[in-house]
């Protein structure tokens, strides 16, 4: 597989091999139930309480803030089901047309079952949701927003933080956010912010793992219910092993920040130039996007053209991956106005390298030689 | 930690060496998203898909009556949760007293936020929750019933199967199993049940992982909302590796029930017999329990007991570890009718000797010495 060229980095990474390593050492280990009250059933305890600790300070919240997930889906499903199902008196959510599926088929959830009553919010022609529009759109009775920060099908970044403000002052709204796409990748800012969902294979971290940031003050329902365990809001047997690398995994996401975006930066500047030069290539992602993800369209179908570039050992996504297998048109394309069956995602990591760019851009040619239709 | 014994299988078990060693090569190897439609990506489907089937195959259910999770407290909450969620008409559901706390809450939810009435079954004196007894609680609303196979706590062993006919004859009825402690230790028919719930953990395998057994014409809404996944009623990138290694897991267990079941029969019968010589011991656990699972009282406070335990490198429980850090009396001791809080569970592995147990016996007998009131 060495040949091999991955530019599909937003829909998983590879685990990175310090996280690999320590995580396997982990696991023969510390077996014990972290909830035993015997030594060495405190011992994992007292491991995966420091992981909490550790990620809670990267974040600069609180360590009873951060509750540990199966992933960032669990959490966004967590997140908004459990604030619906605690509120009697507010019924009305505010979210984006183009939040993940996660999102967007939880709230859709609470409007089927719960008698939630829902607004959608339209990006503009930047890909981004305004924060005038959130303003706008909120009501006695809005109970939560939840908007995302990076889109991860087209890369455009929401000012959060001007929404976060926005919403602060609506006293009684919540504003939460799923920050799957951008940790590692930009700034992080919770300041103002009610609660966050995050990933950790999306940062070279373990598949099953991952978190919600919640203020401590706000009460949800557990989704999973349980026990004791993660403050009583998330029953389930600690996967501790998992969560006491997930420490290690934000740490290196955090520290490789900077020269990781410089490194991609380039990646990314050079793959545009050369797209500039193909007529039958057009850039989806806007401007501003996020230095990961570039979404183009071209006169190949998705799917024709994927296969083609696996031939050749290319691996690219035309959609969200949780979406791969379905045959509807892209939701977050079709609200930015792309209407064509023909989109491929990019997203690079900075293991890529110009070479593999050129060699990307090389089959993208012949590809849409072989394949295009005038 | 050569010469501590471990007498908290119940709890957690110690992962098999061939199944951490498969996963973690696994992990290496297959990091891909299983959802990518590049060969590397269905390659990891493939094997997952591989895995269920075999999961299946051994329960003599169908492949898409497997749902992978992150454990059997999702899978209790997915499934009780997912069933009412979708139910506009029926809104009665008879559980028992002593469910595991994922059941017990998830329930208790239900009844708390989306108006369910629920009726509490309670065991009669040998820990059992009797068929009569359901079929008296079934009315023309009742949506679910649900009932653990083997309790957690005293070791009592419901007859699911005759609760499963009586259920089946009452149309619109499901009947839901937490067979968490019944895997691998005793016989599982799953033919007239509804769904079912199982962990990997409690079978030496991986924490953060179990399946929901439903049969495939049952709707439920999704806990965890997302994409395609899972027969898209459990979003989230698949934890492959993970889900792919369970099968072994279960292989195993089910592999070598027989002869581990023969061995700790004998090391139970020994202890009993054991126990049955110190004045100051009650065993708590009916006649019929299940092999693995002694309860008992002493005249020492649980805390104070497990502590001493503890301090000799014996592993110990007084009740659920979900519940460990709780104040309150046991849910299920106190079902039938142990109101004291000098209970200690003592549960048994293959691992186990008659030496382990003589060294608890003596360890015991000083405890009670020690800190016993008369």
């Amino acid at each position: 597989m060495s040949n091999k060229i991955y530019l599909d980095h937003v829909s998983t990474t590879k685990p990175h091999k310090e996280v690999l390593d320590t995580y396997t050492k982990l696991l023969e280990k510390y077996y014990y139930n972290s909830d035993a009250l015997y030594d060495d059933g405190v011992a994992v305890y007292r491991l995966q309480e420091e992981a909490r600790a550790k990620i809670a300070n990267m974040l600069n919240v609180r360590s009873d803030e951060i509750i540990f997930t199966s992933g960032a889906s669990e959490a966004n499903s967590m997140a908004i089901k459990g604030i619906c199902l605690n509120s009697k008196e507010r019924k009305h959510i505010i979210t984006s047309i183009y939040e993940h599926s996660s999102v967007y088929n939880a709230i859709r959830q609470m409007e089927d079952k719960l008698g939630f009553e829902v607004t959608y919010l339209y990006p503009d022609d930047q890909g981004v949701i305004k924060p005038e529009k959130v303003k706008e759109a909120l009501r006695s009775d809005t109970l939560l927003v939840s908007i995302m920060h990076v889109n991860n099908e087209i890369g455009s970044i929401n000012d959060v933080e001007s929404i976060a403000e926005i919403v602060k002052k609506h006293s009684g709204t919540y504003f939460h956010v799923d920050m799957t796409q951008s940790l590692g990748k930009i700034a992080i800012n919770l300041d103002n912010i009610d609660m966050a969902s995050f990933s950790a294979h999306k940062i070279h971290g373990l598949k099953g793992s991952g978190f919600l940031y919640k203020r401590n003050y706000i009460e949800i329902a557990p989704l999973i219910s349980g026990g004791q365990q993660e403050f009583k809001i998330r029953g389930g047997t600690s996967n501790a092993c998992t969560n006491i690398v997930l420490a290690k995994t934000v740490r290196m996401a955090l520290d490789e920040m900077v020269s990781s975006a410089k490194k991609i930066k380039e990646l990314k500047d050079y793959c545009l130039e050369e797209l500039a030069k193909i007529d039958e290539v057009t850039i989806n992602s806007p401007k501003n996007a996020i230095y990961n993800i570039i979404n183009i369209s071209t006169n190949v179908k998705s799917e024709v053209m994927m296969n083609a570039f696996n031939l050749k050992g290319i691996m690219v996504s035309s959609k969200s991956t949780c979406g791969s297998r379905e045959n509807e048109p892209s939701r977050v394309l079709l609200s930015i106005g792309v209407d064509d069956n023909n989109a491929i995602r990019i997203s690079f990591d900075n293991t890529n390298t110009i070479q593999e760019i050129d060699e990307f851009i090389k089959i993208l040619k012949g590809n849409i030689k072989k394949y295009g239709r005038d």
